[in-house]
């Protein structure tokens, strides 16, 4: 089953390459296709943060993985499969992160802490509701941790 | 900017029409297209939840809102951007859930608390990491947590 797939927005951001870490205290601007209008953003600013759903347009299609493989080639951490970690060389190529809304202006919503680069095509928005955040106890392994250290760090 | 997704997987669940509420109880299995081995589920069993991207393949397209709506066209709700609401009809029609993982089996991931409909094609699977939570204080309109408020119950 194949769908197509459209920008609604293109990532502004001083980010211009591929970086592993340090996306805490980046601010960027989503700017919006010219298909809307400011009405689409209507009512955003009464939230704090939002989820953005990007494609990772860079990723060479030859290079996705559809099995396993070490998270960022670490030999020392497990093998695992491409949908039990967030590596970017997946199938369809589609990154997902939430994002503090620092304002929104017009057609423009400007984000901290989105891990995109400059030029990334935005394929959806949605407002972060409490209710949708993960229900009852939360684990994950000691590597996804470790990974996960210094990624949203300022 | 255009770019085509395919299914990585399918849903089977005992949901087969769409239902505004009440998701929380629900069991389904996300079913790996044959395209995958067992291996791209390698250690999601670490985790206790994943996000689940989906198309809501049985939205007309000629019914995306692309401008602001009236959520759940409840009038007495404010009107606001496709962008600053989670409803379906909306550009591109991914949907997004974090979901309980219930067990791995195979290819077959079963997870409770997904808000798709039977036959729905997936888009991508990735596990829950906490650093991925809102940072700093959440807040959301009043009318969001009316909609929300048995929308994951049992």
């Amino acid at each position: 089953m194949k769908a197509e797939v459209a920008a609604i927005a293109t990532v502004r951001s001083p980010r211009k390459d591929l970086a592993d870490d340090f996306w805490g205290a980046v601010e960027a601007d989503i700017v919006l296709d010219e298909a809307f209008d400011e009405t689409a953003f209507f009512g955003l600013d009464d939230f704090t943060h939002v989820e953005v759903l990007f494609l990772m347009h860079r990723v060479d299609a030859a290079k996705i993985e559809k099995g396993a493989r070490h998270p960022r080639e670490r030999e020392d951490w497990p093998l695992v499969g491409i949908f039990a970690q967030r590596g970017k060389a997946r199938p369809n190529r589609i990154g997902l992160t939430r994002a503090m809304i620092v304002k929104v202006v017009g057609r423009v919503l400007t984000v901290r802490g989105l891990d995109a680069i400059d030029g990334t095509p935005v394929l959806d928005v949605k407002p972060w509701m409490d209710e949708f955040a993960p229900i009852g106890v939360t684990r994950q392994p000691e590597w996804a941790t470790e990974l996960m250290r210094d990624y949203f760090k300022d």
